[in-house]
């Protein structure tokens, strides 16, 4: 079914049931429970339905002028007919569910989020009508003392004395790599915070060192709080795309020389790109030596503490400065719930330096040693903690660790059959469960090669059947899957590659009796 | 009920129905639709529950320690009896519903966050289900769109040019104050972003130029962003906390003589204290001669655009640079959605400077048109519009509109009847539903107004009745009240005023009694 069809599917599909309209002018109606119930069962029905459908299904992309007339549509009720709210409610969800990436079915093998937890998706409504913004304990007084559970928690993970360091919640990777590249930058030139710019002498020369294949939040991080994305130092990685050992003090010192001054090193687990494991344990030596603070950015691969099959692979995380962990990724419950951990609990204070009557109490209490927002960035926080814990209070630990390994099997079984396949090439051999592949069937000019990896990731999305993501690897385009959802198996993966080898020769046939560049988007 | 007993009931009141135990072991399971169901069916019920009970109340805290371990029986089910997962979520909700604000009860005078607008909480859950992180046209169409959609129908109250401005969502007030300042920053001093601190001649000291009670966020930001908070220029205040227009001038000269270059002038309307308005109309001409970027934290006063009574207040705001507006403080969303505005389009993409092939296509095409990764901070976001949107589409401006009209009235009405009570002082004539007053009674010394101010704070947060803040205005506590519950009558005002000068009176004879300080928290 193309996009367009889906969409006037959507629309067609509100139904002609008896109706409860509300007076709109009377704030009494539109906040009673009575109307709370109707829209919250309107909504379960939609969703248990999407639920349900495990249909193999990708995502074609609608034309954003069409969808955005559509949605004016509906809006101004231009078909001339009175559409009553519940249906209008059925037709925006209708809508939301089949614009969206198709997270539940086994086609979707291309991004690294997952469907969530059906009980995370319930609590985020819990806490959006109890609402308590929790950056203090006096609006939050369960989100703050969770925090503090779930950090004791996953601590049995990381083996850190009692006490002794910090775990906070914030919104989003991005969010908690800024903090903790702060927190370093402040440790390290303290008088940054207060002096910015005009406190440096003009000899030094801050700078970061970050993996070539690092996420771009933290060259962001840099350009953000007056580093400077020149002043990043880029160690080279190897063919898994992991900072090559061998190579990092020859770079860190020709830094030095050049008048630079590290104070910062970012290393990954679970690259973006490549899902590639960073040296841990042997760059925290390096680190420690040179004494340069050292931030994991494990928003995707920290999660494997939970693993006892796959904990190893996060060897030395223990000794980090600080690290990120993304629960809307592997832990798969709703985005955003991100966890930013830190060695040393006084350190964590290090990210901002803050007063202000209204928010930090003069005077500390048993109840404002509880409250986070002067080691958060945000004032107003939500309560993101709840829904990983509420999972985890009743589903425990193993339900995450079955998820994770289950994943990571399924990448390895796929990656040993592409290995098999003679006209499929493997970019690595996964560390995690994403893996980048590219196919290169006979007759393909190998100079372009990663355009027509494009083509094929474009066509795919085109049909609908599959939703994979597509990766440029030294210069040259890869297809690339990330599996999140433990629906997929070797069978549907093997589905996948028919249709890549389906759209790749009909490709190839064309550009063969056109005999023209087969480049385009 | 005091805290304690209040834990009691929430933990004694699970059931001792039939339950629906899971395979804890099978991932199927806990990813069923029919699960998802009866969660979801519980967590309704609770709800409903709670958004009908209208009684007057307001939080006692409980001593998180206490808290802590209660959750933590809970957790280990130390009473010796095993509890079925859904007496154990019941149990959790009880426990979150009554350990928060009652933000949905008349005794809620406290806090900037308001009971959300029901059917937005339900959309979270349909958002948190569908799991369409939202900075990409490809993973989240219809959120895409809807901002655009949302971005028209607010600037019909402000009046920009078609096309020409942006509006860009965010997680939160304090993200999108620093998002803005960044843009300032980088548009003003274009090398900063790559060259950082290193770029600058030494003799350019940036500098941002702020009301002395602007929000603790903004000058947070000039930590982070490296121009040092002893770079923030304080513009003094009048009695109603407003910018003083008449100093504006002779401050910024005088920063300017001791060489410091003010690019970016902070204007605030509804201060989080006590709700002042600055006039934007007057600070953006002089924004507009001195070349300085004017950015407007309207988080929680930008709302009173949708109101024809009091847009007015907003006089001038089309002509700033950028201003924020919280939609989940007056506008009623469930925390966090911010929308971040500016005037010229083209600077929203000064923010942020970056490439990733993974994330940024190379090629831009009509899809990638719509995404926002490059103008908001976040690379993950949640689809903030859409609870907004809906709320919109289904009940349309006049929904907010009134409920802003008839907070500001009660404001006014409280306020008015505090004029003819003796023993009690205003701070001044409310701009907003924030309102700042002390109980100053008879025999009370002048010294501890203050002190006696916090202490009835405490009492009446220990009481449990009523929920109200206090601020600390010119060094001396007030007690402080929003309106944020359109429940609340100026009957419910009279009643909390009655428990003032019961506890005042109360605490007044017991320091007569023992002659001593009554300086305690």
């Amino acid at each position: 079914m193309s996009a367009i069809d889906n969409l006037e599917v959507c629309l067609r599909s509100v139904g002609e049931e008896e109706d409860f309209q509300i007076n709109k002018n009377t704030l009494h109606d539109v906040f009673s429970p009575q109307l709370f119930r109707r829209n919250a069962g309107i909504a379960i029905e939609k969703l248990e339905q999407h639920l349900s459908d495990r249909s193999i299904r990708g995502l074609d992309l609608i034309d954003p002028d069409i969808l955005l007339q559509t949605v004016k549509n509906l809006m101004s009720e231009q078909a001339g007919m009175k559409i009553s709210d519940e249906d209008k409610l059925k037709a925006i969800i209708n809508l939301y569910i089949n614009t969206g990436i198709q997270v539940h079915s086994p086609g979707y093998m291309g991004r690294q989020f997952s469907g969530v937890i059906p009980l995370a998706g319930v609590f985020d409504l819990v806490s959006s009508i109890v609402n308590q913004p929790s950056s203090f304990y006096e609006a939050a007084q369960l989100p703050s003392v969770v925090e503090r559970i779930m950090a004791d928690e996953l601590n049995q993970f990381i083996g850190w004395p009692e006490g002794q360091f910090a775990m906070v919640t914030t919104s989003g990777g991005s969010l908690a790599n800024l903090t903790a590249i702060l927190a370093a930058r402040n440790d390290k030139f303290p008088q940054f915070w207060s002096e910015g710019v005009a406190g440096l002498h003009k000899k030094v020369k801050p700078a970061i060192a970050v993996s070539e294949d690092s996420h771009y939040s933290v060259s962001r991080a840099a350009g953000i709080i007056g580093i400077g994305e020149d002043q990043i130092i880029r160690l080279p990685t190897n063919a898994k795309k992991q900072i090559c050992l061998d190579k990092v003090q020859h770079v860190l010192d020709k830094a030095e020389q050049s008048g630079l001054k590290v104070f910062c090193l970012v290393a990954s687990v679970g690259t973006t790109s490549m899902g590639a494991f960073d040296p841990i344990d042997e760059l925290a030596e390096i680190s420690r030596e040179r004494e340069i603070w050292l931030h994991v950015d494990g928003a995707h691969g920290a999660s494997l503490l939970v693993s006892d099959q796959h904990r190893l692979k996060l060897k030395g995380i223990e000794k980090a400065d600080s690290f990120v962990l993304d629960a809307h990724k592997m832990l798969f419950v709703p985005a955003m719930c991100t966890l930013l951990f830190y060695k040393n609990k006084q350190k964590s204070y290090c990210a901002f330096n803050q007063e202000a009557s209204y928010v930090f109490e003069k005077k500390p209490d048993i109840y404002t040693e509880y409250d986070s927002a002067e080691q958060n960035f945000e004032c107003t926080k939500r309560p993101l903690i709840m829904n990983l814990w509420v999972c985890w209070m009743l589903y425990g630990k193993s339900l995450f660790a079955n998820k994770i390994d289950h994943l990571c099997h399924i990448t390895q079984s796929v990656y040993q059959q592409l290995l098999t396949e003679h006209d499929f090439e493997t970019l690595h051999s996964p560390e995690i469960n994403i893996l980048c592949f590219r196919y290169f069937p006979d007759g393909l000019e190998p100079t372009q090669i990663g355009d027509f990896q494009l083509m094929i990731r474009n066509r795919i999305r085109k049909d609908g059947k599959f939703f994979i993501s597509k990766v440029d690897i030294d210069g040259t385009t890869a297809l690339r899957v990330v599996f999140m959802n433990h629906e997929v198996t070797l069978e549907h993966f093997n589905q996948l590659l028919t249709e890549i080898r389906r759209i790749g020769l009909d490709l190839l046939q064309k550009v063969s009796n056109s005999n023209q560049s087969v480049v385009t988007r």
